[in-house]
Formats: C-alpha cells, structure tokens, sequence
C-alpha cells in the first residue's frame, strides 16, 4: 500500500467521521409522514390544528420532519383513522377519542363530559392534574400516544324549532344528537336519530327534525340553522370539547429526539391555538347572528328538565364504568380536579362576569 | 512537502467541505443567548415560563439555540430588562408591559386592564383580534419585538382586615395596590402604599397596611396573607394578566429562519401553559386554605363602591390616552374586540357555571 492509498482511505473515514461530527446521519434524515383528519378539508377550525401544526413542524425541523394531511375526502373513512394509525397505514390522525366509545368505552371521557369541566379546567386536568397519563395508559393497548388537538369550548345544547318548557315537550321530539349525549336524550323519551351533515339543513326547516346539536355559533353559522329554528338552547353536555391527535407510538419511537419534541410541542400549540380561534369565530358568528336575526331567543332547560338530564347521564356513566378499573380511575381522576378547580372557577372568571354585566 | 504532510492538509479541508456539506454553516452555528427576568429564580410560576421556553428551544434546535436565565437576583435590575434588551445587553427578558407605562404609556393596556377582556377573550384579541400587530407597533420605536408570555387569569381583588361596605370604608386605607389599579384606589381616597413584598406580610399582621393585592390563591398561598386578613375581595383591575417576552429586534433578524420559528413557538407554547399552570396552581392552593382557613370569607365590593371604580377608571383612562393617537387605538381594538367576545363568554361559560351551581 503507498502512502497515497493510504491517505485516501484515511480521508474517507474522516470525511464519515466530520459527517458524524457536525451532524448524525439520522438528524439529517427526511422523515415523511401521513396525518388522516375525521374532518373534511374545509371544516375550519377542525381542520387547522392539523395543517398549523403541519407547518409548524416543517419550518422549526428545516423540512426534516414532513407532514401530509389527508383530510376524509381523500381517505374516505372518517370514522377509520384510529384503526389506520394502529395499523400504520397512517402515520397519525387528528380525530376525537369520544368517537371511539363503540371499540373501547375507556377512551370515551377523554374528550367530554356532560357536566363535566371547562376548558381552563379540562387542560389543568391534562397537563397538572394527571390527564395526559391516563390518556396514555388508555391507549397503550392500541400501540398509540395521544395528545389534546384542539378544543371547542363550551358547545350549544342545540337549535330547536319550539321552546321547551316541560319534559313533556322532549318526549318523542326527533332531534339529531350523536353520541354519549344522543344516548342521554333518548333515555329522556326523545327519538334520537343521525342525519348526514349535507341533509340537516333541509330537515330541520322541513319538520324532519325538531331540533338538532351542531357546536356553536362559530361552526353553526355556516350551516344556517338559525335561518329555520330560532331557539338557541345552552349546552350541558360538551362544555369543553377537547380533539386528539392520535400518533402510532412505533413511528413515533423512530423520531430523532429532536423531531419528537418539535412535533410535541408543535401539537400542543396547535391545540390551544384552535381553542383561541374557535372561541373568536363564535363571538363574530354570534354577533352578526344576533344582528340580523334578532328573533333568536337563546334558552336555558328548565330545572325539571336539566335535573333529568343530570340523573340519566348519571345512570349511563355508571352502567358502562361497571366493571372497567381504567374508566373509573379516569372519572374519578376528572371529578377529583373538577371538584378542586371550580371553586376557583367561580370566584375568579364567574364573579367578575357576573358583577360586570350591565 | 512529503505524503503524509500534504494528505494531512488535504484531510484537514475534507473536514471543512464534510461539514459545508451535511448541513450549512448558518444552520450548524450555535447561538447563544441571554434572558433576564423581572422575578426572583424561584416566583412560580412565573419563572417557569421562560425556564419551559428556554428547555423547548434547546431540544428543538438540538443546541443549536441556548438561552441562559438570568433571575432578577443575578442581574439586580427587575425593572431595568426593558433598556439592557433594549440597548442590547440582554437579548430578550421576561417581563409584563404595563411595568413601562412611566416609559411610555402606550404599553399600559398590552398587560390587561382593569373592567377588561378574561384570558380566552384576551388570546382572541392578540392571535385573531389584530392584538399582536398593535403590539408589534407599539414596540417597534423601542425596537424591540414584544410576544404574549403567560398569564395570570383573574387576579384578586386583595385582602382585607375589615369588610368594605361603603365607599367611607375606603376613604385613608392604607393598601399595597401598585401600577394602574394604585392609581385608580388612590383617586378613591385610599392611602396608597408600595412595600417590598418581603415585608408584607408583617405590615399586614401588625396594621401598617389594612388591606394589598398580591396575584391570586396559587401565588398568595406561599405569602400567608390568609392567616392575617379574613377577607379576600374579588378581582376587577386585573381581569386576564398576560406577561410579555420582549426580544432584540436586532438580534430576532440574525437568527436563521428556523430558530426564529422554533423560539416563536416555544415562547407561546409557553405562555398558555403558564395560564394553564396557575390555574391548577390556584384551584390547588384555593382548596388547602378553605379546608386550612374556613374563617375566610370571598367577598365582592357592594354595587356603590364598583360604580366608583369604575367612573375613576374611565376618568383616568381619557387623562391618558388624550393626544395619544396609538394608545386610542389600542383602546378601542380591545374595547371592540371584548364587546363582541363578551356575549358569547356569557352564553357559553357563564350559563354553563351558573346551571351548574349546587
């Protein structure tokens, strides 16, 4: 071997070494991954979380960490982005866990209660009360993490064409209503029934349905329901709708530290930032509804009625707990931080309204 | 020359072109920077705001930004962080705005403002409301660059040794209330006092002060006012405490584009997780002293007195603003901001607590 030779295999290997030096090999890898929405591409604000905290990551990893969002028109199945994100079709999903209750009852309080927190209150819960723990064991036996994606705030108890007075007035009422909340009305002696999104409109001002919960005003405006049913009814039953991102914890253990935390933190944001931008879209919705419908009442259940309400969601909670250790360690985890943090809630936030309305 | 020596130097450019390589010199460069605080290294939770920024731009960056704290006790100027960041001795601090109305008036409303917007309404404005834009303006003579930094959530009203049930109460109490709401009481005929916060809590116990402001249970707790002052009066001057980053404009312009991101990101992260935080810090707090301390009695100024407040508020809000073109501005952006917010606060969050009441 002359010294030439020599000095080239010598210049190789430090040429690997300096690589290694100034940067890994892995930091400076492209990772490319595919994020699955329940939502449509449209439905703001749902639908920025993902795509701010997409372009989040992007910029802050330097186009290291690349994330595509698929919303539902493109993948057609909102309803199947948990099991593609367990199966690793989809790298991660932005969803809502209570829409899971149907796989895993467990997952269902993880996003609302009736009568449950606020949404101050609920991020206490996650971030200092132990939430995000519980989420985690929640989902581990689905080999996925999760984390908050977004919140819309106290969501309305729905529009409803004639006022209600009595309990009398619900029974047989035809209101769309899904989920947990859907199950408690219809325990009420209400016909509960879903409708696609596209045919609610028509329905309600038709007399197909009597009344219907969409979110608030923000997201509500846009589907006109104000224009046909000018009862506005205050919510019970989602008082802080939180979203999840949902990751496959495979995928995730894959990441460079660094792509952890900047996804981490880029998903953490996002989910504050919708709440921020959910809550202006529904004060300027709810301005301009009550400017050019003046007619709109908002209304408030009757004790007699809210009572109700209270004891059957009472009754549900605890048939499907029965005999499932994790969801009663996560009620009781949430009731415990509600019970502490309301009192807080009202002398502080309450009263200060409370003395300041004229 | 022989072999060995020319490889050598051969070997020595490889290095520098392996480098150049794998990732820029821009993007390799460590940057290193400094923030000071206008607290104390232990004032939770307000230190944990740029202690969690600090830690979330480390590990983002991979090192490649590092911001070291200096408290107020290294540095010995808590109200001097505006002029070294401003002249360039410091980088960035953290600190509130309404510290500098001396320096400039314009900055008083930025912090939050007594019969003003709550935290979410506050957000609302800042991120969708043009809060940040006015922010940046109102900066930007001090080139500097000013971001939300946590907050407060509803301060306290104080605490009082006596209950406060007219106006007369009022006339010569001695009471620790700085910044605006000083201003405001003092117009009231209070005797408005500063004291050094390590001798409050005996000028309280031994009536040098009948009554003084502090924060809210989570960071009046640690103070023991509880145990000398019975009465613990609901907040109106300092409805949603948002602390402000201000950072070099300078020195934000030479930063490559993804550390601007990552530090922008990180540094609002922060500040809702601080809000997050001293809301669970508070309800925590509020709990141990009602069990600890069932004497104390949460109380509201009688109508009389609110009214007063409210007309010295105004008065000298317009003394203010008169001839201050920007200020007016800022003013009115928030005042129409918190005038459309404010229905769908009630609508929401208000019903929802006041239903919820047992």
């Amino acid at each position: 071997m002359n010294n030439l030779r020599r000095s080239t295999k010598l210049l190789l290997a430090t040429v690997l070494l300096a690589g290694l030096g100034t940067a890994s090999f892995a930091k400076e890898r492209v990772y490319t991954w595919k994020l699955a929405t329940t939502w449509g591409p449209t439905l703001s604000p749902f639908i920025d979380a993902p795509k701010n905290m997409a372009k989040m990551v992007k910029e802050m990893s330097n186009g290291r960490l690349v994330i595509r969002i698929d919303a539902s028109n493109k993948h057609k199945s909102p309803f199947g982005v948990f099991d593609m994100v367990k199966g690793g079709q989809y790298d991660m999903a932005h969803t809502a866990s209570y829409y899971w209750k149907g796989k895993d009852i467990t997952l269902l309080p993880l996003t609302t209660m009736p009568f449950g927190m606020t949404a101050p209150e609920q991020y206490g819960w996650f971030y200092e009360g132990g939430g995000m723990e519980l989420m985690q064991k929640a989902y581990s036996k689905h080999r996925m993490l999760s984390y908050p994606g977004g919140n819309t705030g106290n969501q309305m108890g729905g529009w409803f064409r004639k006022e209600i007075k009595t309990l009398d007035d619900l029974k047989g009422l035809k209101m769309r209503i899904p989920g947990f909340a859907g199950e408690v009305m219809a325990k009420l002696g209400l016909a509960v029934t879903n409708i696609a999104p596209g045919e609610l409109y028509t329905s309600l001002e038709r007399g197909g349905l009597d009344a219907l919960e969409w979110v608030g005003p923000g997201m509500d405006i846009k589907m006109g329901f104000h224009k046909v049913a000018p009862y506005y009814y205050t919510g019970w039953h989602e008082p802080s709708t939180e979203l999840q991102y949902l990751v496959n914890k495979k995928k995730f253990n894959k990441l460079p530290k660094d792509l952890q935390v900047i996804l981490e933190t880029a998903m953490r944001l996002s989910a504050y930032d919708m709440y921020i931008e959910n809550y202006a879209m529904s004060a300027e919705a709810w301005s301009k509804i009550a400017k050019e419908y003046p007619n709109i009442k908002i209304k408030t259940f009757p004790k007699e009625i809210m009572d109700a309400i209270k004891k059957a969601t009472k009754e549900i909670i605890a048939e499907k707990s029965e005999g499932n250790a994790l969801l009663q360690e996560i009620l009781a985890s949430q009731n415990a931080f509600q019970a502490k943090a309301r009192p807080w809630t009202i002398m502080s936030d309450f009263i200060y309204l409370k003395d300041n309305m004229e």
